[in-house]
């Protein structure tokens, strides 16, 4: 293996920038030489990529989003859209690619792997977290303490009116966001896909409240079970009681990475790098158990169970 | 003049505690008793009041929204709330009244002024900045701060997936934020309440900056001007772009306050407090021309006139 | 068990505030009377302790500190102290201690318990990450963001002004917090108590990178393994070029805890008054391969070997 | 005037990535063409410039430091350097300056511009704020802000530990710094170099405040003012109380400029661009009485006179 080609694909995350860099910094320093494709898949289907330097990473490790920019390709689903993407392959003499990327990118790279036999390992690098097999990917600490501060900032408001506040926060297949930050924030309940809402018991629960003199309220909604929109309106409906809402949106992809965004997307560049050198692929890499894990891709883009119930307990124990 | 009371009225906003802190200690340095009134209007009609010490306003100069609380009173509103609350200022034998809020908590205080008489002064805490005769009211620049950091982060994404963005900031009748988070977060463009948008020549420029490789484009957008979702569904309709929305809300209101909202909420309590002493009232302070200002609450709640055209232009000048 | 006591030692760590909220809320969820005890051991042996409720830990989630305070006490070394602080617990009818802290306060917890037979359960808290047989300790990653954030400002100005900086860390027996954010601050150089330091190495590097072009350097040290200045005198001694030096301290200590310390704060707190109930005793609660952990007080104050070779190669290999 | 030249000098202020984007792209729109100039003077005296597209300072609207990076420059003193630099300027046709930094900048600018003639127009840009003249510079509002965040932190600490902090904060002729940040940080004292400090009164404060349970104290200090260390020192020579100091140092430098600190640098970057097409020269920009304000080098450098005393007893009587 003497060349390999890094991209990013699918929705950003905080930290693929540190990830480029280690891969790029790392890649170099094991001899190889890396190549970096612009807009994910799109960029290996047009042949945007170039040969980075030890210094094209230089300053990005704290700088969200990616430097290679990303994109949702759909060209890439038709078998032309890949053989011109294994055209640029060949043509650049490229021996192996990382991807880095949440489920979506997995689930193409696998796909990719088994027609054409190019070796790629996956760094995962998602807020939502919701790869298969790991417990942390690249990004989702940023998004939680992201979440949190807007959360925190709400709090004031919702204590100083004495109102109640439906936040929305990102996690379309997952809770994990919601739940995390409901219970760092001191959130008073959270809705999240993985468990059925039962409305009358938190509309109770707020009016059991107001009764004792609890008169602010946060309730987090994960994307994924949920509009605020119309939690809101239900806890209005069923209470009588004044209700706003907040989406957070956006605003959770971006940002500084934080200590451990940066750290893991570090040491997964570099990891990803060994694997390849190993003769290892068609596997992703995050964090489990507290260590670097390898997952085969089949494996990480199944759906992810949440082990949450105990987590979920404290939230309403917390109240 | 012996005892004082005061009051957070409105929507809460970074550096209320801080004035009350000051008006509190500074009060009590200067021979008063000062008293605390809990929901702003509604602690007055309802008699829900008490002394407050050097002690009970310890560390609350870092916290956002109000250890008073607040609220929105309707009942303030009849002659008989008035006069309910013009007993609890007799019962108590409060001398003058500090009010900390906005426009609405003036015209309420110059109506309760001119009817009863009480010595009544302002302090300006507003998160828009739109009390006519100031240049600046405590807890903008807080306000500001927070809706640029979410604009920074919105731009990584901006940037990462070559996207357009609508992202709306609180603002009712005035354009002060989004004027100011556009120039300082870089934005493309800017859509407020005073000057009329011509959304012909938004998607020109978009448009335009497609063709020479500008593919990230943030436009802000005022409440007061327009609905996120309005904006990016007529850019859409004209570009034929997919046009992505934020919407920050409350969390602009809240979070620790920045050092400007700190030492003008300082300085404003301590004023109010001076001027209560010197015989002046029915007066709202603020900032105007870099110093301490005091303008007649019947000034300060007429239509704030921004002029902003330079700053306007700047936006567009530096696109 | 029907009452518990709750007490905060050693030097404070951020995620504190939210351990004791979850101790008094869940306790009391599971039928027991909570108690807090002010200033650690010393409220013990001086009986400075109350009962708190529900409300009594009300939005202190995300506050630094701790509010029962900490103190280091030196009469509880002595029989006599001891003696005292357990004729407190009889006296209140403690039935068990949560002894929220680091290593010095779980030596101190070891013996009390031996001698006294009260059962003791400890969380780990402290900033540097230093108990033996856990992987994370609450407050870590605050201490470790907030030197990030720290490391990430001096960076712009030994870009702009192309200076080399050493920059000193907490950790007087662990080089956790240095080699997390040598890391993910891009470090050039990180010196640590674990590693011996070549500073003729060092300073090779420097001067090497000086005549490529590499002009700005960030060298990371541990208060344990040296101080700022020594290291810079030895730079400029050896190198001929001008240093500067920042020791962070305190700073480190304080400010709002991240999710991560929240969220290990609160399940710490939770595992913890299930342990007391379960009977167990004589151990340290923390993270260890991404679980909660028991660890024996005995074990827990060993001195604790970090595995840092493949991070500390990782900051050379990315530089 | 059809070619102008920007550069950064002396130390590095939050801020001056936004002024030079705007000199650039302002510039551009006005018809100039604009070259950045390398490592401010010395790059004059080594002809390390190059012309500045609008693209070229896309992105750094956020950043810290600089990207035209700065330097002090000792040859700038001598007369043969000032004719070397002056010989870069005729031969790249440059017909003015705009020279961004602060009071040091501006005595060389207009040494340069009463030698040479060269039209010189500076914007202040310094987080000390001591340019003479002017209320406010560049970089002062991020600065000050970065110390409060900092001391809000220490602050935790002070309070959970009952300690006695000296905070010393930069600021080598002016106590602008300290005195902000001592009035929003609640913190109980303040040096300064334009108030001689009575030691004594500090220390029987602290003690009077002990008698009273007052425990925690911060004493901020101006580094003109004294080291922190003999603050300390004489804290413990005379109270007998342990003392603990924190220096900030330089990371109050860095950073992401504060949203002031941005529109600050905007505004007066395009007003620099108007000053040296209207033919203006020999001036400093910068704010007073809330608005852009043009003042001549020759009083800009002179000694700036802090009008505080109202704001230093603000600092006591809120203890």
């Amino acid at each position: 293996m003497k060349k390999i080609a890094v991209l990013t694909t699918g929705g950003d995350a905080p930290g693929m920038n540190p990830a480029i860099r280690s891969v790029v910094r790392y890649g170099i320093g094991r001899g190889l030489e890396v190549m970096g494709v612009f807009r994910g898949w799109w960029g290996l289907i047009n042949e945007e990529l170039k040969v980075l330097s030890h210094r094209s990473v230089s300053g990005i490790i704290g700088q969200g989003g990616t430097i290679l920019k990303t994109a949702r390709c759909v060209e890439f689903r038709s078998r032309e859209g890949q053989d011109r993407a294994y055209e640029t392959i060949k043509k650049n003499n490229i021996d192996g690619l990382v991807v880095i990327g949440g489920n979506g990118s997995f689930t193409a790279a696998h796909e990719f792997y088994k027609q054409y036999g190019i070796p790629c390992v996956g760094i995962a690098a998602s807020i939502d977290n919701d790869v298969n097999g790991l417990d942390y990917t690249v990004g989702t600490d940023t998004a939680i303490n992201t979440a949190l501060d807007a959360i925190d900032k709400i709090r004031d408001t919702a204590t100083s009116m004495e109102r109640i506040f439906v936040v929305e926060v990102m996690g379309r297949g997952s809770g994990f966001i919601a739940l995390t930050v409901a219970l760092a924030g001191g959130c008073e309940d959270v809705i999240i896909p993985e468990i059925k809402v039962d409305m009358e018991n938190v509309c109770h629960d707020i009016v059991h409240g107001n009764l004792i003199g609890k008169m602010s309220w946060i309730v987090v909604v994960a994307e994924g079970a949920g509009k605020a929109d119309d939690v809101a309106n239900k806890i209005t409906e069923m209470t009588g009681l004044e209700t706003r809402t907040v989406v957070l949106g956006h605003v959770q992809r971006g940002g500084r990475p934080t200590a451990v965004s940066r750290d893991l997307a570090l040491n997964l560049g570099r990891a990803a790098v060994d694997c390849l050198l190993a003769g290892k692929k068609d596997i992703a890499l995050g964090m489990a158990s507290g260590k670097i894990a390898e997952v085969a891709f089949e494996t990480a883009i199944m759906k992810k169970e949440l082990k949450i119930e105990q987590f979920y307990k404290l939230v309403k124990n917390l109240t």
